[in-house]
């Protein structure tokens, strides 16, 4: 990864009626956006969508030139709800068919005889596209131009993101610190503001928590700059002090 | 609920900076899904988007026509990162101040001399708003036109919906069948393309999982036609039957 002192923002397309329908629990945006920040990329939008090609391709068109990055997650099996690859050609004017170094890794993968009419579909992607490779199942995601196709599967999504490190050249590392509080966020909102209006480059941010029966805010301070947020921190622990609420925790 | 004998949509606007960043995992999209769901709607889309005032308010404008209903979640508390209220307000066109009901409501719920300035922030809507009430921790949400505001705290978020279920017509109820199978998705995906060809008013999704050691694929129909949604069933088992694969579980 290069890094490019500036900052790198990116969008997450969650492809999956299985998502909107509340069928199965988004894991991939999460984890994806942790990753990402840690190699200085910041994700500021995420749209989860249907499986259908008219929307795949005109969320596509929506974002693609207002992030510098787009990462799909889903839609890149062999049944017929799994669209993404050639929505993703038709997004950008691209054929879609076989890519031959997909379907030769597909071919090793399988064992003889059992590589399938739908197996073989996993090495159909848009012309031109390079593969991500997939160390858990063989069938591989693809990058056309600034948008990265990955699987839904969790655990196989998490396994190919580091075959990608290399193509992403991030920014600088968002930075956090949190404090936690035993307050709740009306007695802190005042002194809060204050503090956020003295520093305009720190995104400070306050959730209450619910915690093994005790109530409490974590404040959250997000910046490229650590002196800035040092600062930034000192300012809430002295107002938090003042006021003789208890530190749960920093981390 | 009054039934209207239709299809109805919605989609679902998360706001907040600390699900894009990844610290806190999204758990209102699912339950909002599925309890729409249940009421018959269907949630078609949902953003996930920062807290930014020209964000909030480009989204609404993006999605208030598209849709029958919106929900938003996040960014209603009393912390200068909650701007939910004067952002919708804005994309209305709507002054924002104190609505008597909300500020009576919180006058009430606090002890007398807790009634801060972050509280009465709370206070603050859309002109001509109507309230959701909340029974957990005081603070309404509010509604403006078709754009339902719920807080970002799930157990509060669950406390208020039932508030709600009367401001919504609903159309049919969206069913749904599972047959879940000891498989893999390719060895499935071209009797599935037939079965879906024949079924064009059912959606019909394939997805693998690995559940306790085993893999398997979980086939789910879904429709407002129970009928066909029976026949499609009968057309999967057949298939299933004939590959002799084993079913796991029926739900």
């Amino acid at each position: 990864m290069v890094k490019s002192n500036k900052k790198v923002n990116a969008a997450i397309i969650v492809i999956g009626n299985e998502i909107l329908s509340g069928r199965t629990q988004d894991l991939n945006v999460s984890f994806l956006a942790k990753w990402l920040n840690e190699i200085g990329v910041k994700v500021e939008e995420v749209r989860i969508i249907e499986d259908k090609e008219k929307d795949i391709v005109s969320c596509i068109h929506e974002l693609k030139d207002k992030y510098k990055y787009i990462f799909t997650t889903g839609g890149i099996g062999p049944t017929h709800d799994d669209i993404t690859s050639q929505s993703i050609a038709k997004a950008f004017n691209l054929s879609y068919g076989y890519h031959s170094e997909a379907y030769n890794i597909l071919e090793k993968y399988y064992k003889p005889g059992e590589f399938s009419e739908g197996r073989k579909k996993m090495a159909k992607i848009p012309d031109k596209a390079s593969l991500i490779y997939n160390p858990s199942s063989g069938a591989p995601g693809f990058i056309v131009k600034n948008v990265f196709c990955l699987p839904g599967v969790p655990s196989i999504l998490k396994s190919m993101v580091e075959g990608i490190k290399n193509k992403i050249v991030g920014g600088d590392k968002i930075l956090s610190k949190t404090i936690s509080a035993q307050t709740v966020e009306s007695e802190i909102a005042k002194s809060l503001e204050d503090v956020q209006s003295q520093f305009k480059n720190i995104e400070i941010g306050s959730y209450p928590f619910f915690r093994s029966g005790k109530i409490g805010v974590s404040i959250v301070m997000r910046s490229t700059k650590n002196d800035e947020i040092n600062n930034c921190s000192k300012k809430i622990l002295d107002f938090l002090s003042n006021k003789k609420i208890q530190i749960i925790n920093r981390e």
